[in-house]
């Protein structure tokens, strides 16, 4: 079979996947022969700048500036991009299909945002378009989805799918670190960027739940509609009280698939239960847990950024791509989504939930919370009063599960006694 | 795209994994015809006892009791055989490839010992032959081997991949049980068979280990020049002291490929550091640990068995072969080793050791031990000293890295000292 053709592959981007991608096909090319059944070789590689220092050299007969060398060459058969954000990556993902390439993207943003639309062009062209690298890095969540799990009623996705906020939340854990200060080390580590906003805030995990939902689910799911809470708020007593109980603090991208297929879809900060198999992914690694009803539960761990973590998992779609072009056969696994999922309301959604608050230290204070809580049908699993100096004393409760409209309208209530100084935290609980 | 003929399946026994795989194949069928474009329909199933009582109805019309009808019905795309054992559901699967059919199978002892002939025909007939539920139940791990991590390096795997085993451990660990009452307790529940000897001694994780080996380096391995021990010899009282010193016991199946592509693999209980992503699977789970050069490290996990979760992985298989019989494609990840892989002897096998000793409690007795630890070559990373009633006690070392040899000469020459009363562990350590 190797005196086949090779198949030819451009990137767009030279950073940090692409270089990585360029590592792993250059390095393991005898052993990729041998998988696909023809040598994958990289012909062309498009960036901007060619100055800036890279851990790899490449030969100067591949450099090009001008992405369109790539996407108008009739010999690239696979354009991998690698650049990232809306624009220019979309316009060169879209004319790169027009020209009958197939495409494997790392582009988070691009495929949640405009992933339906790049799809349908490719359905029409007769190419693939695929995206592992986008969600997870390293870890092999899209093609388990589409392709391992995909006899099964899949209905809830947990991700801990940002590096950053994992970090950041790992050091303030196990060195009781403020927000701020721990940021200030992951960005000196590399882990955290300049303007953290994207990570921080948990836009970065929005868009991968909404890859991941719309894979899982077989229905869109529309980012600007996943509901958002960071990590900048959290404080370091919260996460010493949560593992007084039993719980870690994580950052959760959470996806919900109802009976009526309906779909719950939350990023906030959770306390999860120590047990729990996500509960121990610390530092800069991802992992996704699903729940089915065929599977059980089934969860994928790995790296989730990285140079070759990340480019190992665009260069597996790259060959996959390739077998495919091998065997013409683009579009074998067809990614048909049954319209726009509903998506619930963040009031209607139901969750355990961990509360914290600064009540005067003195009699009544526990019966008069407690009588609001009963009022509104909101049940306690666990009380513990703390941190007495005299005047104010720390309550936390966690509540067993109860709908977040209700407990709002609770606190409200609780927040107008004269008693209570402060509720400095609210965060959800789940395992 | 679903006016296309549906896709007929044909099941081989209907068992624990048959059954399930009908289920889920029914179950889900409309969101199957979206994800594979055309149904895919269960058509018949062989099995020789239908008096059996079962979870699931069938309509009569589909059972038979011979397997030639499903293997000679022209109609039939795919065959399932989930029979298990080596005949005749060998035959039954060569017979299935020459008549043309695409063959999923669950299968691991016939896939460890005979898959290299099976993938042979599989290539020659052009049809596929695929097996992600013979390792790891649900884990989705042969096709992240194959088609996720395939442009990679792969040196290591380290897998929980026996549920009976890891649920006796589970309980040995909790409880401070014996083997023989926590086999029993697992007999009484299913999880383990009245002859758990494939189980216990490690005959089952060899088979799996001989395949994962096979796809992830690229070179077939001989099961029977896996080195193997079982868990029948495991005392409660090495498992607390394990705990003590920050490890859990788990029965692993290990294979490296050392850089000149020869390959370690041996199945035998380990202690495992708490902090290894492997040591929180418990009970009937599996997990498979994989290092690669970009990748780093990757964890999957899931149930390692049961009829939902295996028949899922078994559906997900089908559904692939399907999709590639919709575009012509069989055959299109190609399964080709490069020869079988040179097995390095255990006795040349590295790797850190705990050793437990009955001594006799006098003076001079560790100076006597150390002093032929030294004289070997063979370095002490830990040693503790307890359980002394005045006449004996136990000493527990932890030796760094040295070769199996190198240990057996040092532990023969320690226990012909008149001190020494028996050394009743000898355990490798991990992670």
């Amino acid at each position: 079979m190797s005196n086949l053709q090779p198949i030819r592959v451009g990137i767009l981007g030279f950073g940090v996947v692409g270089t990585g991608l360029y590592q792993v096909l250059t390095e393991n090319s005898d052993s990729i022969i041998q998988r696909v059944g023809r040598p994958v070789t990289v012909k062309r590689i498009a960036d901007v700048d060619w100055d800036r220092s890279r851990d790899v050299t490449v030969p100067d007969e591949l450099k090009t500036t001008d992405a369109y060398e790539i996407i108008n060459d009739p010999e690239i058969n696979i354009v991998a991009e690698t650049i990232g954000g809306l624009e220019p990556a979309m316009k060169f993902v879209m004319d790169a299909i027009a020209a009958g390439k197939s495409v494997v993207t790392s582009n988070k943003e691009m495929i949640a945002r405009h992933g339906h639309d790049i799809l349908a062009a490719a359905a029409a062209n007769s190419v693939d378009v695929q995206f592992e690298g986008a969600v997870g890095g390293v870890v092999p969540i899209i093609r388990t989805l589409k392709e391992s799990l995909d006899a099964d009623h899949i209905y809830e996705i947990m991700g801990i799918v940002n590096g950053t906020t994992n970090y950041i939340l790992t050091e303030m854990s196990r060195e009781g670190l403020d927000f701020q200060v721990a940021l200030g080390q992951a960005q000196q580590l590399g882990y955290a960027e300049a303007d953290p906003t994207d990570d921080v805030e948990g836009i970065d995990a929005a868009n991968k739940l909404a890859i991941l939902s719309a894979i899982a689910f077989g229905r869109r799911v529309d980012v600007d509609q996943i509901y958002r809470e960071g990590i900048s708020q959290l404080l370091p007593e919260d996460i010493a009280y949560a593992h007084r109980m039993g719980y870690v603090v994580k950052l959760l991208a959470i996806a919900r698939r109802r009976d009526d297929d309906s779909v719950e879809t939350h990023v906030h900060p959770v306390l999860l239960s120590q047990k729990h198999p996500l509960a121990s992914v610390s530092g800069p690694f991802n992992a996704i847990f699903v729940r089915g009803r065929a599977c059980d539960e089934v969860m994928l761990y790995g790296r989730g950024a990285g140079s070759l973590p990340t480019g190992s998992a665009v260069a597996g779609d790259v060959i996959d791509s390739a077998r495919n072009l091998t065997k013409n056969a683009a579009g074998r696994v067809p990614c048909v989504c049954a319209g726009q999922a509903e998506i619930v309301p963040m009031g209607e959604v139901s969750s355990r939930v961990y509360v914290r608050m600064k009540v005067k230290d003195q009699p009544g204070v526990m019966g008069a919370i407690s009588t609001i809580f009963g009022s509104q049908s909101i049940s306690i699993a666990c009380v513990m009063q703390e941190d007495t100096d005299g005047q104010t004393a720390d309550i936390v409760w966690i509540m067993h599960e109860c709908g977040e409209d209700q407990l709002t309208g609770a606190l409200a209530a609780i927040q107008a006694l004269p008693i209570v100084e402060a509720i400095p935290a609210r965060i959800r609980v789940e395992g």
